[in-house]
């Protein structure tokens, strides 16, 4: 996806230029709800990202003020990638498309319990992610069976 | 983008598979927002989708039953389409777009009230939105600015 002129003043297309695609909110799935921050984290998912195309959605989300990147004081020569303000407030559409792909999936995978929650109580299911997201702290959300596993 | 195989239990992914491009969540905008039904009233939005790709593109929609289309019966050489109820389902993440993209586009296009009510009533609002797309009537909703214009 190229980089384009604005098309339009809907604020819908207004979002769909930066993430109207496959990949990128998939790698803010990763990082919000499951503390994945590294590009070989990424490029482990299950839908099997090729590494051109994961580059490539890095960079963008980065310059479209998504994600933030800095070094990783482990490995001084990768990054590790996080949501800005900008991208942790995507959780709501995130949050939309897990409660509309629990009720049409009709081979039902996963995150059932995730969607339940995100309609009884979504501001404080987001506030839960934010700290976790922010805290480093995902184990303890994913075995309450609060977030939607990524596979089973 | 092609059809492919499932890539992961996740339901995010699952609908990204259907939905996961620049243009589909645009064509159901229309139909949902703006009581548009036919494909030259798609291919005239200002988004300006190429002909073939929105062929393409509705042709999807319909086989993943988000779409349904009937002959038009006026012009009986044409389609007239509508949004099945997993596609009405989908207003919920439309409408999340439209709450970031009012709130993160610096340069403030349009659906600022539409995005103040999907906060405050957002069941209150699709209910009103269903109402006037099965309906046909439009202008109202439009009139008091409730849905997000496509320019100015």
């Amino acid at each position: 996806m190229k980089r384009t002129a604005r098309r339009s003043l809907c604020p819908i297309s207004f979002g769909l230029d930066i993430f109207g695609d496959r990949w990128s909110l998939l790698i803010l799935r990763d990082i919000l709800f499951y503390g994945r921050f590294r590009y070989s984290d990424f490029a482990s998912s299950p839908e099997g990202m090729a590494t051109n195309i994961l580059a490539d959605r890095l960079d963008r989300l980065v310059r479209a003020g998504i994600l933030k990147k800095r070094r990783d004081p482990e490995l001084g020569n990768q990054y590790l990638y996080s949501a800005t303000k900008k991208g942790e407030d995507l959780l709501p559409v995130l949050a939309a498309m897990v409660i509309w792909g629990v009720r049409h999936d009709r081979k039902r995978g996963a995150g059932t319990a995730f969607a339940a929650r995100a309609r009884r109580e979504p501001e404080v299911l987001y506030a839960d992610i934010l700290k976790a997201v922010r805290g480093g702290v995902f184990t303890d959300l994913r075995d309450k069976g609060r977030l939607p596993p990524l596979s089973a």
